[in-house]
C-alpha cells in the first residue's frame, strides 16, 4: 500500500464537542467523520482498523465452532410482539414504517430474528447443539449519543446464539464461548477482565462482561485481591457482615435541626458516618417501601430491583413520602409512626446496632436505635454497591477499576425459545423448547476502546494486531532521490514477503509532518530511508513506544519488526 | 469444514410463492431464509456464497485504485434535501424518525453522504483523482419485493464514487472502472455484457450497464452482428432509415367501423402492418402531444421522456383526446382537425410515404397520407424499441437476449458535487466544484443471477469461484470403517494443502441422499471415499457437470480439481 494513493487525512485541530480522549483521536486521525448525531462513516483508515478487529472476531468464532450466518437489520413488528421486546425493549428500539404502513424496526439485536430462523431450520435433536453468529450493523436509538463510536447509534457487533437440547449442553457452550472471547481480547493485544454481569434487559440466568481496562470506562469494575473473582459493580457482592453486637444505647431522640443528610448528622452528632442509617423511599408495585443502607453506602438499583415485588419500583415523590411517614424527606427512618409499610434493610445495615436513623420527624433523628428492640426484625438483602476495601468473601480485599464493555456472554435460557416456540424432537419423538445461549461482542466500541487503553500525548499506540499497518515505510524526498525510493520500495516488497502489512509513506511530506501523522495515527514500527541512512547501510528505526531512534541493517530491522 | 458441524438444511419442497428457479434454488438449498416481505436471511450455505462474491469485488476494486470506506446506512433527512432526493426519490425511499422526530432514511444508495464525506476531506486537488467504495447493506422500499434476493428490499451493494478535478480524469477512471467490472464478472465465471444504458433517476452524462445473461431475465439487451456494439433496449438505437419514397397515391377516406389496432386495419385493407401508423396522445408540461410510430413498432417511453418538453409525459386520458382531436381513441391521427397540436414521428414514421392514419373521426381512417402533402413536415425523433432483426447503426442486424442488471457505471458530473457545493482548490487556487463517477454493483443479486444462468434439474451449477466448496469429498458410511473415514479426512487435508476449499461431507446421509444434496447445492467437484474404491485404491470422482463418475487415484482427482 503507497499513502500517497490511500486517503489518509489528519488534522491538527481537537473537535471541540469531544471528550474522550479515542473520540479525539479518531476523529484527528480520520478515522471516523460525523454524518449525524450519533452515526459515523469510517473513512479508509479507520476501516482496515475495524476490518481487523472484524478478521479475529471471526477467526475465533470459527475455530470454536460457530458458523456465521447474516439476518436483515429491518425485521417486522410482529416478530419483536411475539417475545414482548416490540414495548419492552423502549425507545431505543428504532421503529419504522415502509410505504404500506408495516411496522418494523431496525434490529438492536437479534434474539428474535435468529429464534425465528432456528424454529424453522432446527426439528430434530441431532442438530443440537449449534451456534449461529453474525458479525451485523445493529441501531440503537440512544438518547444521548456520545463519544464517537464509543456509544454511537449505528454501530457494528458481532452476535451469536446457541441452541441446545439441554442446560448441560449450554453451559458447555457458554464455558466455550468464554474461552473464544479470551482468545479474541488476547489476540487483540488489550489489557481486559472478564467479570460476573447482571444479565439486564436481555434476561436469562447467568451473564459475564469482558471488560477493556481504562481509566474513562464507564463501568465500575471489582476485583477480589484473594482470588480470581471479578463482577461489574451492578452484580459484585461484598462478605457477609458480622454478627450483630448486642444493644449498648438506650432510644433517644436527638435534635437535628438542619441536618437532613447522614453525613451532617454524623457531624452533628460527633458519631462515625458507619454508625447512621439511610432510608430511601420506593414506590414498588404493592405500594411504599422503605430501603435502608448504611450512612457510608449506596444503593444498587439493580440488586434493588431483584428483591421480590421491587422489579419495577422508581424513587417515591414527597407528597406519597408525607403521606406514608407523615415527615418530609432528610429525616425519614424505619420505626414508623404507622404499621404495615415494608422495610428492605441491606445486609450490613441488618448487622448494626445502636444506629442513628430519622424519626420521621422534622428536625429530629433517633439515636441508639436496634433491631428488634425498637423495631421489628427487619427483611434482608444485598441492596448496596460495594466499595474498594470491602472485605471479599474469598477473604480477600476489594478494589475498584473502570472499565469499557467490549463483550457479554449470557446464557438466556428459554426465554425466547419459548416464547417464540422453538422446539425439537428430542431422542423420544417428544418436543423440547431449546436452550439457548446468546454472546455479542462490540466490534466497533472495541477500536475505540483500545484507543482508550493505548494513547500518549501524541496520538494512538496501537496494539500490533490493531494497527492499520505493522509498519510503515517513511521516505524522505522520494521524488529527488531514485535510490531512496528504490530502496524504500525494496524495503516494503521485503516486509510483505515476510507477511508483515506495511504500507509505504510516498506522499512527499516534510519528515516532521509524515513522524507526527505516522505517530497520531499509532504506526507500531517506522522505518526512515534516508539518502544519508542509505550511504551508511542503514535504516533509522524507531518503535512507536521507544524513546529514541535506532539505526539498524535491514536483517536487525526485520528481527525488530517480526519480534 | 466438516459438515457434520455445519448448518446445511436442503429441503426438496418447492416454496409455493417462488417463482424463478434461483429463488427456488436458494430456498431449497436452504441458502436464504425469508423473514419478511423482502427481507431474507443468509444461512451458513448462503452467506459462504455471498462471501467469495465480495471477496472478489474488493480485491478487483482494490487493484484497480478504489479505496474502502464504510458509511451509515442511516442517513438525515437534511443531506437528502440538499440533492433534492429526499422528495424526488419517491416511496422507494424508506423514511424513519427517531425518538426525537428528526427525520432519516435508510441509505438506498450514497451520493449524498460520500459527497458529504468529500466536502469535508477534499480540499485540494492534489488529493484527486480519489475513488472511494464500500460493500453494505442499502434498502428500496419496492413496492412488490419479488423473486428473493433478486429484487428483495434489504439487499448488499458495493457502491463506489469518484471524484475529479476535471471532466477527462473522471471519463479514464470510468473507463478504468469498465475494466474493473469486466475482471469481476469474469473471475466470478459468468457470461455478461457490458451495455449502453440510460442512466435513469441517477442523473448524470454517461452510463453503461453490465447484465448477467439469462433467459428469465427482467432487461431486454440488444446486440449487433456487425460490431460490439450492445445496448439496454432503453437506450438502443436502429440504423436510420432509408429515404423516404415519393407519393404515388392520393389521400382518401376509408371506412374502418369496428377496426380500433393498426393490426385490424391493416387486416381490413390487405396491407402490410408496416403501413400503418399508431398514434399515441400525450399531456407533457407544455400541453397535448401526439406521437407517432410505426404500427409494427412499439414506443419507447425513456427515449421519448427525452424529447424537449416531454421529460414529464403521461398519457392522455379519453376526455383529454376527444377534447384536442374531436375523436375517441383508436381513430387517432396528425392529419389535424385543427392546428397548434404538437406531433413528434419516430425516424422511420417520418421516412415513410402512402401510410395509414385515423381521421380523428369515428370509423373512419385515412390511406395514401404524404408528409408534406397532407400534412405538416413533423418534428422528428428516435421514439420507439428496436425490434430484433432492425438493421443496426454498423450495418449489422440487432439481435435480443434477456439479461439481469448486475451493474451499473455512470458518470454522473457535477449533479450532485454542485447541489452539496463540493469543491476544491485547483492548481491556480480557484474553487472548482469536482466532477463525480459512481459505480454499483449488486453483490447479492450476482448470488440471484448466477444461479439464473447456471442451473440444471437437479440444482445449482456453481462457478467454482462462486461455489461454497470448491470440492466435497463424501464418506460412504464414516462411523463403520475408520480406514474409509481416516482416507477421507487424509484427502481433505490434501485438498486444503493444495489451496482447494473442500469440505468433508461426514453426516452419514445415505449415498442417494448425500449426492442429492451434492447436486442441489451445486458443488463443483463430488470425491466419494468407500471401502470398495480403497481396496481399489481409488476414488469415485464426478463433475458436477458430467453425466458420469469416473475412478480416479489420488492424483487424477487433484488434476481435475486444480484443472
Amino acid at each position: 500500500m503507497r499513502l500517497s494513493r490511500f486517503h489518509l487525512h489528519t488534522t491538527k485541530e481537537t473537535p471541540a464537542d469531544a471528550e474522550l480522549v479515542s473520540h479525539k483521536l479518531m476523529l484527528r486521525s480520520g478515522m471516523v467523520r460525523k454524518l449525524a448525531s450519533g452515526l459515523y462513516g469510517w473513512s479508509p483508515l479507520g476501516l482496515r482498523v475495524l476490518r481487523k478487529v472484524e478478521a479475529i472476531v471471526r477467526e475465533e468464532m470459527n475455530r470454536a465452532g460457530a458458523v456465521e450466518l447474516q439476518l436483515p437489520t429491518i425485521q417486522p413488528k410482529e416478530l419483536w410482539e411475539e417475545s414482548g421486546r416490540w414495548t419492552k425493549f423502549g425507545d431505543q428500539l428504532l421503529k419504522i414504517r415502509d410505504r404500506k404502513d408495516q411496522e418494523y424496526c431496525y434490529s438492536p439485536t437479534a434474539e428474535e430474528a435468529i429464534t425465528d430462523f432456528a424454529r424453522q431450520e432446527l426439528s430434530s435433536y441431532k442438530q443440537l447443539p449449534v451456534n449461529f453468529y453474525q458479525i451485523q450493523t445493529k441501531f440503537r436509538d440512544e438518547i444521548r449519543p456520545r463519544f464517537g463510536v464509543m456509544r454511537s447509534r449505528e454501530f457494528l457487533m458481532k452476535d451469536a446464539y446457541s441452541f441446545h437440547l439441554n442446560d448441560a449442553d449450554l453451559v458447555r457452550e457458554y464455558e466455550n464461548m468464554k474461552v473464544a472471547y479470551s482468545r479474541i481480547f488476547t489476540r487483540l493485544g488489550l489489557d481486559f477482565r472478564m467479570v460476573q454481569a447482571d444479565s439486564g434487559a436481555i434476561g436469562g440466568d447467568a451473564s459475564q462482561e469482558f471488560h477493556v481496562i481504562a481509566d474513562s470506562g464507564e463501568d465500575a469494575l471489582v476485583f477480589s485481591t484473594g482470588s480470581d473473582y471479578a463482577a461489574n459493580m451492578e452484580a459484585a457482592v461484598a462478605a457477609d457482615p458480622g454478627a450483630r453486637p448486642a444493644p449498648a444505647e438506650a432510644l433517644r431522640k436527638v435534635d437535628t435541626p438542619v441536618q437532613k443528610t447522614c453525613e451532617d448528622v454524623a457531624a452533628l452528632l460527633g458519631i462515625s458516618l458507619q454508625r447512621t442509617v439511610k432510608s430511601v423511599a420506593l414506590m414498588s408495585e404493592d405500594g411504599f417501601v422503605l430501603a435502608l443502607v448504611r450512612g457510608d453506602h449506596e444503593v444498587n438499583e439493580i440488586k434493588l430491583a431483584k428483591v421480590p415485588g421491587l422489579a419495577g419500583f422508581r424513587m417515591a415523590g414527597e407528597a406519597e413520602i408525607v403521606d406514608h411517614l407523615g415527615s418530609e424527606p432528610g429525616f425519614l427512618g424505619p420505626v414508623q409512626p404507622r404499621k404495615g409499610i415494608r422495610v428492605v434493610a441491606d445486609r450490613d445495615v441488618a448487622a448494626m446496632a445502636d444506629f442513628v436513623v430519622g424519626a420521621n420527624e422534622k428536625g429530629v433523628h433517633l439515636a441508639g436505635v436496634n433491631w428488634g428492640r425498637d423495631l421489628e426484625e427487619p427483611e434482608v438483602a444485598d441492596i448496596r454497591n460495594v466499595r474498594a476495601g470491602d472485605r471479599a468473601r474469598d477473604g480477600g480485599e476489594l478494589k475498584i477499576a473502570r472499565g469499557i464493555e467490549v463483550g457479554h456472554v449470557f446464557q438466556l435460557g428459554r426465554t425466547y425459545s419459548a416464547a417464540l416456540k422453538a422446539t425439537v424432537l428430542d431422542e423420544n419423538g417428544k418436543a423440547a423448547v431449546m436452550a439457548m445461549g446468546c454472546y455479542g461482542i462490540g466490534v466497533s466500541r472495541i477500536v475505540a476502546a483500545a484507543i482508550e487503553q493505548n494513547h500518549d500525548d501524541a496520538g494512538i499506540l496501537w496494539p500490533v494486531a490493531m494497527a492499520p499497518w505493522q509498519a510503515v515505510v517513511c521516505v524522505i524526498n522520494p521524488k529527488r532521490d531514485a535510490a531512496v525510493s528504490d530502496a524504500a520500495d525494496a524495503l516494503l516488497a521485503e516486509f510483505q514477503a515476510a507477511g508483515i502489512d506495511a504500507a509505504l509513506d510516498d506522499r512527499g511530506l516534510r519528515p516532521g509532518a509524515m513522524f507526527a501523522d505516522m505517530e497520531l495515527i499509532g504506526i507500531p514500527h517506522r522505518i526512515v530511508v534516508s539518502e544519508r541512512g542509505l550511504a551508511a547501510g542503514t535504516f533509522e528505526y524507531r518503535s512507536r513506544t521507544a524513546a529514541e531512534s535506532e539505526n539498524l541493517d535491514r536483517a536487525a530491522v526485520l528481527r525488530r519488526i517480526v519480534g
